[in-house]
């Protein structure tokens, strides 16, 4: 992965969208190394049960994907100083989630970018709304 | 876990802190979830020729304790309405770290508890810096 140079940001850039199916297995996956093993995200008919479609992915897991994104295009993912979402709508197991970013500001002073980031689901859910990540370019 | 009544919650209350060592099977387990293998998270060799001290966490697996720390206060994950963070300074695999949040503002007519919120290492490093959260109340 090649970073941006500093000088070649501008603001209306876009990330490159990165989809991601999430699968039972990644989110049992999360569960484990995050401890969280809510029903709601491990249990088929305990998420029926409370009205789901089915188990849902931790919203951290979502947040993630979106962080990939953002380290794909700072090219590594230690060049992501910060990232704010807004959890606005579940994405169910086997769900697919697309990222999306584009560039709002450039503080070439600080050699910073600031993105407006989301992620829509397959069903076409905004998943991830109000996102804000701040990023330290190269060069 | 219980949630605060909204008419309970006041600027000013804390989050109960919550710390929790990170294996490297737990960062082996994120790396699975989220597919990001970068070799700092998973090689130790690797960590080491690149000037750290060891593998360290990937910063959302952080943010995913200091969540959980929020879900606690809030009596449930879905009542945490947006996170943001500032990864400041890595976790090594091994360490502990300790997810601390005071109430900066309750919106009463809308039900909404704001907080700040961050992550110290037992290495005393300022891990998570910068954090706000919203938190949906009950009642």
């Amino acid at each position: 992965m090649s970073a941006p140079a500093l000088s070649t940001v501008r603001v209306g850039d876009e990330l490159a969208p990165l989809t991601r199916t999430v699968s039972q297995e990644q989110i049992n996956a999360y569960a484990e190394a995050s401890g969280d093993f809510n029903p709601i995200h491990v249990d088929a008919d305990f998420a029926v049960a409370v009205g789901l479609p089915g188990t849902i992915a931790h919203g951290l897991l979502e947040m993630g994907i979106l962080a990939e994104a953002l380290s794909r295009w700072a090219g590594s993912a230690d060049r992501l100083m910060s990232l704010e979402v807004r959890f606005s709508k579940p994405l169910v197991a086997g769900g697919t989630i697309t990222c999306t970013g584009r560039v709002v500001a450039v503080d070439e002073a600080e050699g910073i970018a600031t993105l407006d980031v989301e992620a829509v689901s397959d069903r076409g859910e905004r998943v991830l709304t109000n996102g804000r990540a701040t990023v330290r370019l190269s060069g």
